[in-house]
């Protein structure tokens, strides 16, 4: 059974959803410079989310990439992932509408982590299918990111009822992990999840 | 002539599908942990049509996987599977908002119902084009899942006429009917038609 | 250059154009019968621009199937045609919401007919590009339909500010001339633009 | 790593772009050719939208046509390409519905500088990865269009703090840069970067 339709269903969702957070940043009805930068936070969860969507993207690309053969529990194991994500666009607009509020923050992070918990799900059902010698299984090894991103977003939720600014820090330095030092230690480490 | 786009038109309309349901998940005013939790009613509503337009794309996949030609007519059923699916959102929405109201339980299990018989005769012209020998009449076999549904959606509609929450159970059931026993049975009972 | 991401794109923004009309068919407040048969004007038209979309999606595929060659010409006549057809859900929208007054009824026909005159001229660059002995040249052939659909619609536009139920009974009357026929006449008169 | 699914990505958010800027052409209540005509600027401002859209998908796809290989690094470049242009629905929605008011047609200006110097950082990195003798190099050449268009622009948006009609202007002669001479001079100048 050939995986170009999971990659392409795969693809027309996270699109759809990376596009469709855009529509949370509402119009102003003002036309003053002001109106525009009071809609500093949206555009800063839009930001941040964009990034997160995009890194799953990625990661689930190159996931793909590996897999041979797809089977009923990985298109469920996917549809579980692309169910977490579809929810990020209500967790943004909820924490950024409430201006970064306790509760908005928690549910962030609790989207947040159950997407990477879905995503290590999906992960674990390839390596199954496909063996322990396989690609993906090689490539992911110890899958440092992978372990470390649940505990940060534990953190960070427990974090967010102290200081919601606490909470959003992390939220920025799990992205960060997966953004920037890929490139860089990726020919140090072996190749980790995300590329 | 290829089914390469009748796939990726497919792909396409049930992304939207599932993603644009999100949106009926509208962003509390409050930011309190009772303003997330009245949205009960319409998370419940969001993960049970979330399953469905899941079971359909799996079972489209599989459906689509055994074609080798496309006529007119398979095109048009196409389109008429899509276009119940279309409502999903719509029924999901009032039913949420009502709280699972009388009429609005009424509309999503009739639009259900509607789903499944388009599913049916899509099926119907797949083999008829390619024939009782065909791989997919073969794999859909006696059908039973695919004749149990329509008679458990009657079932439902007219029960929630008696009590809402009974037409709700039986939804919730077909679900699972789809979801779970497909893996386990499968090699026993022969391939359904989920897979 | 591959026509691959042509019919890609127009794939995906045919598939987001035909969802989104969905959204106009806003959740009722109440969770009445009646509340849901208020939405009658919204359904019929909600139904009617389906089946346009699906016939100009139908065409569109059969219409790429012969192409060959991709020039900016036609990359631009595509774009044209596709801006129309977003018009769509636009149209429906304001015509189901005034229950097919006159203006909105206009509008909703001038976007079908300048649609249709997108489309011909999509299908005349493809035509020049690859010769008057080409594939799609000879399927075309008189294309009575082509050019009997914007006569009608002219005469719909027209017959509208004498009474709007006219204009849309020929607004009707097209859409079955482009479904229904299609498939019985086809071995007569060899193969018309929609198949 | 094969570019079927960055094409495939790209082309599901600029699908959906391009489609969800038709929700900013919001349904007029009334039903009379003024609640239309009224749209004017909305209107206006959709089209001129729609066109840059249009371009930026012409010139990925052309871009796209040239890669061998997909590293990381144009993953992400393509990813912040995506990223400002999904803001276009949100600048194009702001500057209609303020009818041309000087902030919002200043953030139109600069959604559309950014992503041209998303663009080109996008090109940069293909070039770099594929060399200088690559096809894209040999094709961008001078890229005088490239070059122009970020200067345009910027004196747009400078411009148009002394009258917006100035910088809107600008915005429509740089989208016809792109759109008209093309065709025509494409053979003379050599290949530029739209084709």
């Amino acid at each position: 059974m050939g995986k170009g339709r999971l990659e392409a269903f795969s693809d027309g969702v996270i699109a759809v959803i990376i596009t469709i957070m855009v529509l949370e940043l509402k119009v102003p009805r003002g036309a003053r410079l002001d109106d525009l930068l009071e809609l500093g936070p949206v555009f800063f969860s839009y930001v941040l989310s964009f990034i997160y969507v995009g890194i799953y993207w990625n990661n689930h690309h190159h996931m793909l990439h590996t897999i041979q053969r797809v089977t009923g529990t990985i298109l469920w194991a996917n549809l579980h992932l692309l169910f977490w994500l579809s929810l990020v666009p209500f967790t943004t607009g909820w924490m950024a509408e409430n201006h970064f509020a306790t509760w908005p923050t928690f549910a962030y992070g609790l989207v947040l982590l159950l997407a990477a918990i879905s995503y290590w799900l999906l992960q674990t059902c390839v390596i199954q299918t496909h063996g322990a010698d396989s690609l993906l299984a090689r490539a992911v090894g110890a899958d440092l990111k992978g372990k470390l991103s649940p505990v940060l977003y534990v953190t960070a939720i427990g974090l967010g009822f102290v200081a919601t600014w606490l909470a959003l820090a992390i939220y920025v330095l799990v992205a960060l992990i997966w953004l920037i030092p890929d490139r860089r230690i990726e020919k140090l480490v072996g190749r980790g999840k995300a590329d």
